[in-house]
C-alpha cells in the first residue's frame, strides 16, 4: 500500500507554483500518495489564508490519517495562530502515526506541539523548496525522509567540520577556538529538541517554549548576522536554557552578511564566545537548516549523542 | 555652574569619528561641560572595546557624579554584558542625580536597570547620530534635552496621526482600522517604559525583563519588517505582557523594506491584528525611536497618559 503524504499550508502564501507542482510529481515518482488541503493555495496578504482558515488547515492534517502531514513551505504565519490550533487534536493524529514534518517558521508549531503535548514531530524538508526544488532534489534528504516514511531510520550522523587549533583573544580571555569537540560526548536518554534559532527565541516567556531538561538542542537559522545569532544565544543562556543542555548541535547560518564594522567578528566569535559561557557541548556543522542538505530530526524523542573522532552520530533506533 | 555630560561607549564601536568630534562640539556650545571616558573609541571587533573594557566604562560613567550619562552610540553589545554590571553601583549614581540617557541597544541596559533596581533612566539621545548629525541637531529632541538637564520637563505630547476611517477584512472579522484612539483615555500613575521592540523581546525569560503591571509601554524600532514587528508583539502579548498595560504607545518603525509578497500586508495591519488581541489602549506617532525629532521618556517613572482630540500627552511633572 502506498504510503499518504497530506500537503497543507499554514505559514506563508505559495507564491512560486512550479515549485509547488514540481515538489506534488516528485512525491508522486517516489511513490507516495498526496493529498492537498483544499485551502493550500489560498492567499490573504502574505499568508496562505486569513488566521482561521491557516487553523483549519492544520486541524485537517491531523484528521487526514496520512502518513506524514507536510507542510508547503515556511516564510511567517504560525506564532499568531499557536493560542487557537487544537493540540488535542494533533497530539492524537501523532498517536495514530501521522507524521508532521517541516522546518523555519514550522518550529514554532512544533515546540508547542512538544510544550503543550509532548508529541513527538519531525525537522525535516518542506514541499516546494526541497521536494520541488529546480535542481533536483537532494539525496541525503530524500534518502532520510524516505528511512522516516518507510519506518527505517534509526538516526543521523554527521563529519564534523575540520579541526582548527587557534589561540583567539576573546573578551580579555585566551580560549582555545575548536570547531569541533574532540573530547568525550557520548550521552543517551537526552530529549532532541529545536529548530529555527529565531523561532525557538520568540516563544521565550510564553506558554508554547517546552521546558525540555537535560536535552540537546539544535539551532540553525537564515539570513541572521552573527550578532543576532549572539543575542538570541545570550537570551537562551541568561533566560537558563542552555545550562538544562546536555550538549548545542549547530546547524547551517548562512544567508547573512558580514560587513567591515564586523572587524573579525564572525559566526566562530560567537560560538567561541558561547563556548566560555556553558558547560553543555557544542557541536558543529550538523546538516540541518535553509540548505538542500538536510537530514530529518525527532522533536521530543530521546536520542543518543556519540562522538569518535570527527563522527557525531544522533540514534534513536526505529521509530513505529 | 555648568552641567556635565560623560560620554561613554557600551555598545558598537566609534566608526565615524566625525560625528563623534561634531557631538561634543554641539554638547560644548550648548554650554555643557563634556568629560569622554577613556575608552570610548577603543575598538574590539565590532564593539567599543572587549566585555570586561565596556562593563568598566558603564561604571566609571556611574562613579562620574555627571549630571547626564550620554552614550557615544547604540549598535550592539549590550546583551552579553548585562550578568557582569554592577547594579547596585549604577543605581546609587542615579539616586545621586546621574540621569542615564540613551536608546537603540541601549534600551537592555535601561530595562535590567528597572528589573534589578526599580530606579528611572531616560530613554533618549545618542552622542554620535543625535547632537553630532551632520545635517544639525534637532531642535526638538534639543529643547526636550535642556528640559531634563535643566530639571524643567514635566512631559511631553504629540499630535496623533489623523484619523482615518476604513474597513478592512482582517481574519476573516471586520475591525474598523482607526489610527489613533479618539475614545477616552486618561490614566494616572502609570510606570511608562519601553523602547527598542526587539531589545525588550530580548530580554523576555530573563532576569533582566522589568515586571511592570498597569505600565505604559512605549517600542520603536529600525530595519524590522511589519511581520518580525508582529512576531515580536505575539511573543509579548503570548507572554502575558501586553495584557498588564494599560496601553501601548507606538513610536517610530522605519528602514524596513515592504516586498510584492506582502500583498497589502503593512504596519498598519500589524497594528489592527493587536487591537483585535488586547484591550490595552494603542497609541501611535510618538517621536521617538531611529528618527532626528525625540523626545526624552523616563523609563521606570509613573506618569499621567491624557488623550484629548488628537492630542496626547504625556506628563509626569518636574524631576530633580
Amino acid at each position: 500500500m502506498k504510503k499518504t503524504i497530506y500537503i497543507y499550508s499554514p505559514s506563508s502564501a505559495i507564491n512560486d507554483k512550479a515549485s509547488f507542482k514540481r515538489g506534488i510529481k516528485c512525491l508522486e515518482s517516489l511513490g507516495y500518495e498526496v493529498e492537498i488541503d483544499e485551502t493550500a493555495l489560498l492567499k490573504h496578504q502574505r499568508f496562505a489564508g486569513n488566521d482561521a482558515i491557516r487553523i483549519a488547515s492544520i486541524h485537517r492534517a491531523a484528521s487526514s490519517g496520512a502518513n506524514i502531514a507536510l507542510i508547503s513551505r515556511g516564510g511567517y504565519g504560525l506564532t499568531r495562530i499557536l493560542p487557537d490550533i487544537n493540540y488535542k487534536t494533533v497530539a492524537k493524529a501523532i498517536n495514530k502515526g501521522t507524521k508532521f514534518v517541516g522546518f523555519s517558521d514550522f518550529t514554532a508549531f512544533q515546540m508547542a506541539v512538544l510544550a503543550k503535548t509532548g508529541e513527538v514531530t519531525w525537522a525535516g524538508p518542506v514541499l516546494t523548496d526541497d521536494f520541488g526544488a529546480k535542481e533536483g532534489v537532494d539525496e541525503i534528504m530524500q534518502a532520510c525522509f524516505e528511512d522516516l516514511t518507510s519506518e527505517q531510520g534509526e538516526g543521523c550522523g554527521w563529519r564534523l567540520p575540520k579541526f582548527i587549533q587557534k589561540k583567539s583573544i576573546i573578551d580579555a580571555e585566551i580560549i582555545k577556538s575548536e570547531f569541533f569537540i574532540n573530547e568525550e560526548c557520548n550521552f543517551d536518554n537526552a530529549v532532541l529538541w529545536g529548530g529555527n534559532l529565531a523561532m525557538i527565541c520568540s516563544l521565550l516567556g510564553t506558554p508554547y517554549m517546552p521546558a525540555v531538561k537535560n536535552g540537546i538542542l539544535f539551532i540553525e537559522d537564515v539570513g541572521e548576522h552573527p550578532y543576532r545569532v549572539e543575542r538570541m544565544l545570550a537570551q537562551l543562556l541568561q533566560a537558563g536554557i542552555l545550562a538544562q543542555q546536555k550538549a548545542i548541535v549547530f546547524g547551517q547560518f548562512n544567508h547573512y552578511k558580514l560587513v567591515s564594522h564586523d572587524k573579525g567578528y564572525k559566526l566562530a566569535s560567537v560560538i567561541d564566545w558561547l563556548r566560555g559561557k556553558t558547560k553543555a557541548k557544542i557541536l558543529t556543522g550538523l546538516p540541518f537548516g535553509h540548505v538542500a542538505t538536510k537530514v530529518l530530526l525527532p522533536i521530543g524523542l530521546e536520542v543518543s549523542l556519540n562522538v569518535e573522532g570527527r563522527d557525531a552520530f544522533l540514534l534513536w533506533g526505529h521509530q513505529h
